[in-house]
């Protein structure tokens, strides 16, 4: 059985281990004050050019949204997503257990547009009970999305135009950041989303790190005491120099993006297997993640080999499921599932 | 100007100022514990054939809706509403603000059905991240609805069925009840509802009193420290008395039905004057509220000698409006506005 | 039976019910919007010569403060009070359940010093883990206290310099303001408290009205959207005109004050008969107010004509009790029981 | 420098650091549903003898705390603790965050005694205004304390009786309990505790894992639903498996308690060098924790070679520190030091 489920099925990058061992007995102060992690940060504002930026290591995705959030938003005002955005589908709640509202927008294929966003802060406004709804006070975006999907440089310089026209700051969670700065057709870089978010999240769990996320605030305006929110949320690890240690790792050499890469070229393949193979995906994907929808007993076959997340139930005859590349997916096995999905064909 | 805007641009029925002046310099212990509200609870639980039903009184509906709900829930829960109920819409994320997301389901006017509880319910424990999921922890229901619609006697029942299969308590915000108890149609008795709901609020700001909600809690398990809550919330009138003294007025003698009847025969006679003279309801409504769409210019003619409510834009030549009676609304208006809709007619 | 427990057991000032019937059938708008909370904003702003405050009107005490406070913090952030204050003793928890935390200072007779805020600041932030202490945010402080003591002049404005030296909103709490403003020995008014504090409120539920509490924000940094926030809290009273009509009944013509003047002069009676009849009282109060130790017997011959309230046990033998005076409370009444005092001492 | 500020200054012990490596890739499910974590669930009970507690794993301390205390109370209930318990004093309000207030009791060196839990709830219910005050809902209890003390077997159990008879749950907080179940003097076993408690958390950070908090739920009436809790906020690891394989190695061929019995015994000898050398105490502890009072030049003189963490400053000339020896301290640091207090000694 190879598992094809998620990309938090292993451990970590082997140089990361390393990393760790090599300095296990060290001593150092806690709470992310130590030399790892400033040296860690400092890494990151030179890959994003982003020289002022703040840099903080949490240790979860759920936790890292909630921190954010709560940390930019006064008690009345909401957070603008994606009706599919992991902070209101997947997060049991943890947006709404600081108080905030998730405002959801009907998203394509996982993604919003500028134009949805302007046109609900019109609409609030311009209705005249709007102290009678929360008002919209954010927008959170994922890159790529929960749907593996990606903004171009367009709609992100669009969706920023927008957002601080209207004085929104614009958090993207990048849970998966490696993955959409190496998929084929990706036209931003890093330092393209650092000059256009407010706050960026830089995933280290599903890329590559045993866990943990770096938080970059972008503007002076969003920083002030987000440690102390750290420590409320349970997000001030100890031992933080163990994340700095990982984002070190994977920030040297192109690690971050070259394993990503890797990943992406995986599912490439898996893609273009499927495709050929008259399975219809569900999203124009080119990161590590794949949607496809398949018949019941084709599925069934696979699974005796292979390990996906179901995805939702079109019809009655047929299963979405997900199919994962990641930092640690070894070739041979998706040769083999290439070549499975081949006699599976059509 | 008449205003036809809502249910609270007046002050009280004039029976319940009375008893406040007649009452006014008794000393009583505050808080609720005063011999008025004793008997108002004593009334409203005959009233409703409920003998066993703690009964509170609080201020206002935003404020009830949030202290019932937080009363209900654990942490993980969210609350399963119409999409356009009132705490999804109009409460500025009150509920929100206490930790717990509302669940929006897809409304037709305003109404949800046992059905959508159900499938929601199952979907969510066959999905295999509930975990990740916000949990459905009850069912809200207003009545008459936002859109001024009623459930029937069957729609209530099987609600009420589905939601004590699934240990779901089912609260029904009554903030316009009398109007529901005396709409032409109407199959429920409150005998029925205080069977059918596990907490149910029966309105008085929009229903005849100055302001005042009375929460009834029918079953035992749901009754614990409930005035503890009502504190922290707010919602523990130091002069508790002054609710008593405007539930006692209203249910004696029938009050609260008879001045809800006036206003839901005031409203079929706006209604049957709007369709006669061709202009289309949006929801068909038989209690106080009744919505419309009308060509613009016929608005702005009503707007020289009327106030309504906005509800919407349909389209750049069209207005959706809310006409509203209410126990206060006097005869010669109506009359007068029947006038007025008979010759803007086609 | 004649009840001194506190200052919430009758009605309201008669002039405020002949407000209400006489206006009772008016139509307004609703939430605050109409013209008798236009007027009364003006009033208050007149009173005050604070004429750039925002006004608004909220239902309850509990409410107001907590609304407030909500308002003016960050989630990181505490609110400093003395340890007896009405947030951190008598409101369950309320402003913990907006997700903050109250921080205690040992109050002496309700109150608390410039040099307790400035030392508890400066010990924060020397704190080399400050970041995992909730940070001092804001200072409240009542007026009169809990105590029913009052702060002088030279005190407040002490507080209020060191308050904004550190840049913390000092809010003060003003439940039972008229009885402060009127008493003997008082040396604030209106106008300096309005200068020095960044928010107030100004009490009526306790001071001549049915309910309802104005709450002035008094520099502009901190007035932003706060008719959101009492929304959102159940704060905003559908029919907002009902507080309007009080306070502009209670500011006409001095009402307020005068009131508040003559419940003073009965409590000084009170005061003085206790003090003659050499029952020790527990603070040195000036305001309706009063706090007195009484031997167990003579609290239950006492309470078979009066009804005090228990205010805590000193010893097995003697009762502390609170007697309350208010705006109601009538002259043949106190003269009664300076005269059960007089018979009661020894 | 060598640093005895804490017990996290360190990686973890090298057999996790060996098992980590030797599963790294190694595919397995997330979220605490692999093998490991259920080995780890089983280990938890069978050491602990309570084959029927829940065990989840969590990542951080203050996380756990909250977790815990949010899954347990309703919204009107707070927690009791010591004042100088951890959620009162270090966690930024994390309690209170989730809606909670902490009810602070004077602790003697950091403990509470069943009696002041006994009185607490007893004053609670017998003030008339109980309503208006939080209720007290749960205990929570650190062993060892933040000072480093020790619950012993009748204190807990008379805690536990007082507990249960009042139907709070008694929550002990275990960050440190490998150190106090090996102190000297210690006369509880896991089995004692477990049997005693009604929620546990198991210590990993400070007890020679890299991170983590087990939880052991121990009666049946507070499992239900936590991991939903965990998840909201952010305690549920991406790849659970970490924490499994930690605990896993920590409970396995006794090195949990093998190695904090180790740094308890290097505790002893500084202790024991701190006495004869003159330096008071400030408490009696047997565990890894040692509070001294020092002058202040005798501390400028230890500051040269090794990190201790300010305690306080009893006066001017004194400065209280914590001295802490850890799963990681090296017993040729001990040495040094101990020489170092003796050639500081009178």
């Amino acid at each position: 059985m190879y598992r094809f489920a998620c990309d938090y099925q292993e451990g970590c990058h082997p140089r990361i281990l390393k990393a760790l061992t090599q300095t296990n007995l060290e001593q150092t102060v806690g709470y992310g004050c130590d030399p790892y992690c400033e040296k860690a940060r400092e890494l990151l504002r030179q890959v994003a050019k982003a020289p002022d930026a703040d840099v903080h290591f949490l240790v979860g995705g759920t936790q890292t949204n909630a921190t954010v959030i709560a940390s930019l938003l006064r008690p009345h005002q909401g957070v603008l997503s994606a009706d599919s955005g992991h902070i209101n589908a997947h997060e049991t709640g943890a947006v709404e257990a600081t108080g905030h509202k998730v405002l959801p927008l009907p998203a394509v294929d996982g993604k919003i547009t500028a134009k949805q966003v302007e046109d609900y802060v019109n609409a609030h406004y311009a209705d005249g009970s709007h102290e009678h709804i929360v008002q919209p006070g954010m927008v959170y975006i994922s890159h790529p999305t929960e749907n593996g999907t990606l903004y171009s440089r367009q709609e992100l310089y669009d969706l920023s135009r927008i957002c601080r026209a209207y004085h929104l700051p614009l958090f993207m969670d990048g849970a998966r950041l490696a993955y959409g700065l190496t998929a084929a057709g990706n036209d931003l870089t890093l330092e393209d989303i650092a000059a256009k978010c407010d706050v960026l999240s830089v995933g280290g769990t599903k890329c590559g790190a045993l866990f943990g996320e770096a938080v970059m605030i972008l503007r002076p305006q969003y920083k002030e005491d987000f440690r102390y929110l750290m420590k409320q949320r349970g997000a001030m690890l100890a031992k933080g120099r163990l994340l700095g240690l990982q984002f070190l790792t994977l920030f040297t050499d192109g690690l971050y993006t070259e394993i990503a890469e890797k990943a992406n070229r995986q599912a490439d393949k898996i893609r273009d297997a499927l495709k050929k193979s008259g399975f219809p995906l569900l999203y124009e994907t080119r990161a590590n993640q794949t949607f496809v929808v398949l018949p019941n007993e084709i599925l069934a076959f696979f699974s005796e080999k292979y390990a996906f997340e179901v995805w939702g139930k079109p019809d009655e005859e047929h299963t979405a499921v997900r199919i994962c590349t990641s930092w640690a997916t070894e070739d041979e096995a998706v040769r083999q599932l290439v070549e499975s999905i081949k006699a599976a064909g059509v």
